[in-house]
């Protein structure tokens, strides 16, 4: 497959819904930015040195406006960037264009086919000039696994002569994985693998994806530094637990207008996500199920009044059902046919394999009605329907716009420091092949620069109290295992 | 002014923004009448009678998709229907559609002029075949505001022969309504003291149109009987309080997108509107000031944790602004001069004069840059800007789609049981030309249509119990003055 | 019965349970003065005026530290106090101790026996020097009750000079109020008569005591004028919510140190009162369940996401139960026999029938452990036990202190003002032999005096505005109906 | 100073404050064994085993009746147990008689001077027949203190002759302790070193003796082995924060009766028991106003919708003063003295030097009023007041009765876990003598323990699903650092 790439004036290639949104898209940048603080005040504080002065940036992470912030703040500290999306229903057609037009190679649009979710992909690696990027800004880690995955089929062919073979994954996705990779291998043999060489690191930005380096770092399979945004404080305990607080119910009610006082909320998984989930739908007026694996955080549901029950004990009378486990198979298709007519259901965590859409697809005589756009109705046999969101996707970036700017400042702060680092570090040799979390200094730092725009202001310890409870006094002020 | 009318191929008339949106429209009615228990319950119970055989009724309120539900109800009960959305903004155009195309009479789109909204108001009024409606559905009195203008006029120009004067008032919407008046006359010198005649009643769903019928009574110049369905507990206390509680957050969410955890939102008036926007705020994360005159409002404020405090405490740190007054004149354009950049102001009270809309639009230099419908920058001189939502209507239905169904399901059996009992009495004298209040066994009996649907399980007194305190087994259970 | 009067020095009658503890309820009573705004303001207010010169009053009325300040108010603007308690356990001794040696004739303690109950509500009424109260303070309706009763006895004997007969009621509470009259008669046979002939008129603070007004009322066989303190909105919106909501937990957690989050908690009835106390144990994450027999009112318990059950659906699962109805056989014998070990069972709502005790006393083998003073274990003949807080009585008051003094000063300062009615227009004629309720302006005033403390400031309207919503700039602001 | 020490009949040392309230704190031990449901299951699970046979352990831990049920928990698993309390007044006498009288020796009564304290501490740590504890149960750390203190001051001793001279210090409280030891040289001048050989751990309770116990590690001064109880999740996430939410409320009702809603409440850190207070205090109706050093835990009060100030900027209007930082010098006297009248002052934190008590009593002229047990009101010369909680001393201990039972039971069962590590372990040179956290599969069995009694039910992840997250079937499900 290959979509038509288009050009800037200037020369700068994209790929586009409608490049004509680009001024609505450039309004609304500029709402965000007064929204974004943290992003903001790396501009004021970085821009002039010029740090990023002969980087390539390859971003792959949703590209709504806030996206705009961070490429544009990339950008303003010196980089050149390329980005695509890391879901085919995420991309804000209005921020791409006015990114396109403006600032960026971008390669994204709402409602890519998983054949053009992939091409994009790529497209955001392929640096005209050059072997690859110098740096990834990862959401998922799909850019990562594509050069990973390049980089072993590479080392396989140099060894046997054998390409990838899409027929040896039942996994659609992968099949078109498979199927770039062998196209690049027959048109270049190295490509990956030059283009790994080249890679100073990557800051990855969710639990899922930072799953995976790990995973690569056990297997000492990882080909480059890795820095765990996911796992900043001001990341995991912002964006998943007050970013889905905003965008569950904003999802919820963009896709069905329904209302949620009154109603039985299914929340399956009580981490971040699941915490900001369930209040989110206490505030609303729901009466709120949880159901958990972890005993702890089993415990800490109750404590908070939710009750706690597997799906099985009130799958029949639930009306609302979200999954944030980051976990597969947690709405099966036998579930839903389980659910009185009407309920929704919507996934917020993960993968489209959290609800078994699969499944849901498979059954015969399921008749799908789309009501509106990432809102379909799923009708069983018996002719009770229910009804899903964003396909099972992430339903606050399906459904809604995702998280709203602020707390997307909060992330994206921290990205904008992680890449710095990676890239000011990258020929001091401090950041081997494994996966690194930022320290705690610099995730105070994203902190504070968020305060000003709410008019909190910060107590400071005298010199003694400082020396009482043994910090600096100006931190960092918490052990590294704090919980917050 | 005049627009052209539309019919379908039955002949009935209608004029909407597009008529191929009907098929949406159905489909999202599908999935309301399941929210919608008290109205579908309505037509179980009543629709075998076709106790409206022989009703033409006339309805001026918001032409969403859950009025689409109470036209159907009112049409499966046996009521020939024409109506009119009662707010330029507020119409779904696909529910407009879906009405017009399989139902009744609609003149209703979303963004109307002025000019257009009273056109529309007055075709709603026009019964081809006869003087005009039996009954009228009101939300803010302006389909009877506009009758008895039209019979006041009517009965001058017989004394006097003097037409109504548009140049006589300032105010631009009164200019169209005398205008209209004054071409009726010119048409028809008695038409609207004949409709009135023939009008057995008016249910108004609204504070502020129940207070105009209220001062209508008190002068005696209320020209049939009405029902307050206002204030029905299960209207005020649900679509009101609850209603706003969804489709504040809602409303500000769609239209700007901007957290609301960690800002500070200001509510002025703490009645059953704004404890309902007090507490969304609140849940969603916000700081919450509350504004207020009443002292006992104001109290119960306090005991909420809310901080009361004129806006002009708090004008230049508040980050979100609210009216829910019913009054005039809350945020002036010298206060939105003195917010901070980026201030939300939006209106869910009342009309747009809540908001001075006026003086905004009156300061020299001030510029406004649409960021997509319903929202607004208004840019000061100085170079802040303010942003204001749905032109300073209300914002739920202007930058969301108002109350949910269920809610609206609450006031809406409201109207349907408030037009039989306007229909059934009206030979029996029972209603003089006042206003009166539903009773409360009818009141109790709209709550229990909602309560199956959430699972809700009453307990039933004992008739030991019921003798005890004085109430019978199947109620009324409170006294009228009891305030829930 | 009869037990010793105490003397001052000064010659006041009293008995209490330890005059000696009277200097620390002078402190108390100076603590509680700061927390009481309203009524301190009516001292400086009306005090000078000395409005009560030569007015007798009798209150019956939980003789707490809240009670004391009123009666200093009641004193300070020129009244003659009696007063006794309308609970057997609701006493503070160290306040009636400091009342009593300081202010006014006080006949109550902490854990009087039901004779000594009725006689200390006797004393209260006998005045040395007259005929008997010129007002009365009642909570409950129990000194309204004697005289009325009283009444009605000396009217029968003078008819047929048969005197009441203790044995003709098996309500061995009765028993005790039929015993009284007997030997009032005895010693003087038209003592009620003519007490009650000089009464002015009574003002009534419970839903309970209010509820039999209203049944004189309609009976016609009320003594005297009635003003219901209950309904205003200060009170029944503020006592009855918030003054629960602080004082059910409160109660709970006194007694029995038990986690409150975690649990489930069963609250009968969602009116005032049980909206406090579900607010207060959601607040405290317990997980709700709300049985109610008034569909609007489980439609409220919904709409914020409470469970809505019978008791019989949930009696063996819930943690804590709590009565709120004022209704009597909630929780029966039968019931507590099911519920769970070291179940908790308490009533805030009314009298002790409320949860059957007789019942439960009449179990055969059942055990009582006393845990401590109001606090009982109930160990059924199977082993389990439920711990019944304040033998079935107001836990609020008998576990805890009751309200605490804010809520309280809005309630006070309505029966102060209601008294200050009564007696200023005694010869007037304006109130007739029926139940009022204290205007707006009033209920409005009160609220007004408790804002200061808690630093609100009002928003007053322009005369604009008020002409627009057709109220006067001063207030009141809410028609009579308004449900707040 | 020496107390006399009492003797039960069996020969078992004590001193309690009377013996006589045995039977009662038996009965409230009967009540607390139904809530601590995880100290419940370590009897059945190990107690046949009798894992403690022969192990002496000492603890220093608030002597409550919740602390009881660990004592007897110890004990039935075949532990010798002496104990004190770990602060002077947070003794419940009830408690300490049933211990002492049935179980264990005790030296802990409410009210303490300091120098019974550590006459009580001194108490705990020596055993007839033997050289010391094999173990300590350690709670801020007053033992561990004593021992390494005494083991420096003896090796000071044997190498220069020197004893310890109370007069070196100006503390008035470490005055004390260097008698103690002084005296102890004197009679024995090798004790503390032979104890400290003999013991082979301490388990740590809290944030400020974990943070003793981590600075010993880092000089290398640790004499023994530590566990760090206070870092498990089931601890510092439960007890720190809703312990602090039930218990802050119910200290501060006990000891003020005051109205919490519509009051400002100021809590001077936002850490795990600052999240809880500001829970608390929100729920009860109060506007929070929180102070923070920490950026990112400002900006978590933020999202919470708090508003973040120093104390400087509203201690004029503040009503209740909450410390929860564990740091020094937070309140001090003169902010006190700009406080409102009757400003309510109380430390949850820390020791009381959080308030600046010291600064407090040398004001000139200051008065200090009891009002009761554990509530002063401190007159400034100017006429106004504050209401100091508990002396400035953990208030929660000091005015109610500490954490309640449930939340107890999960700290609780983590130092039996945690003694059982430390006593099996004890020859296999696991540990060193450093610092430790329970490892998370032994944090997650704590909270499985406590589930059942809420009546949570966990859900379990098929093989596939725990291959697919890389996780076992039965857990631990998280990696160390997640935050929860």
């Amino acid at each position: 497959m290959s979509c038509t790439i288009d050009r800037t004036a200037g020369g700068r290639e994209y790929k586009v819904k409608d490049i004509a949104e680009a001024d609505f898209g450039r309004l609304e940048l500029d709402l965000a930015e007064a929204e974004m603080p943290g992003l903001m005040a790396c501009r004021t504080e970085f821009g002039p040195a010029q740090p990023f002065k002969g980087a390539k940036i390859t971003g792959s992470l949703h590209m709504t406006i806030q996206t705009a912030v961070l490429i544009e703040t990339l950008v303003a500290l010196g980089a050149e960037v390329r980005w695509c999306s890391c879901n085919i229903f995420s991309t804000q057609d209005h921020a791409a264009a006015a990114i396109a037009r403006d600032t960026a190679a971008v390669f994204a649009w709402k409602g890519e086919t998983l054949e053009e979710y992939w091409w994009c992909t790529e497209q955001s690696l392929i640096w005209p000039d050059s072997d690859g990027p110098d740096l990834i800004v990862d959401d998922g880690g799909d850019a990562t696994l594509l050069i990973h995955e390049g980089v072993a089929a590479e080392a396989a062919f140099a060894a046997n002569g054998k390409l990838p073979d899409p027929e040896s994954t039942t996994n659609p996705e992968f099949k078109i994985v498979l199927r770039i990779i062998k196209e690049s291998i027959e048109r270049d043999a190295t490509r990956f693998t030059r283009m790994a060489k080249k890679i100073q690191g990557v800051s990855e930005e969710t639990t899922t994806g930072v799953k995976r380096l790990y995973e690569m770092q056990a297997s000492k399979s990882l080909l480059f530094p890795a820095i765990n945004v996911n796992d900043s404080v001001t990341k995991s305990k912002f964006d998943n637990v007050y970013g889905c607080r905003h965008s569950l119910p904003d999802g919820i009610m963009r896709a069905t207008d329904v209302m949620i006082a009154g109603k039985v909320a299914f929340i399956a998984g009580y981490g971040d996500v699941g915490k900001g989930c369930a209040a989110a739908m206490k505030a609303a007026g729901a009466r709120v199920i949880v159901s958990e694996i972890d005993p702890i955080c089993a415990l800490q549901a109750c404590m908070e009044g939710y009750q706690v029950l597997p799906l099985s004990d009130c799958v029949e009378y639930a009306d609302i059902f979200v999954t944030t486990t980051g976990n597969k198979d947690i709405l099966l298709a036998a579930d839903m046919a389980k659910m009185k007519n009407n309920a929704i259901v919507g996934n917020i965590g993960h993968f489209d394999n959290e609800i078994d859409m699969a499944g849901l697809y498979a059954i015969p005589n399921i008749k799908r009605q789309n009501i509106k756009p990432q809102c379909d109705r799923f009708i069983f046999p018996d002719g009770h329907g229910v009804i899903v969101l964003a396909e099972g996707r992430l339903l606050n970036l399906g459904c809604a716009t995702g998280h709203p700017s602020f707390v997307m400042s909060c992330s994206f702060t921290n990205q904008v420091i992680a890449q710095l680092e990676l890239w000011n570090e990258r020929t001091s040799g401090r950041y081997e092949n494994k996966v690194y979390i930022l320290p705690k200094h610099l995730d105070e730092k994203v902190a504070s620069l968020h305060l000003p725009k709410l008019g909190a202001k910060l107590t400071k310890l005298t010199p003694e109290q400082a020396e009482y409870i043994h910090v600096s006094v100006d931190g960092p002020y918490k052990p590294a295992h704090y919980r917050y």
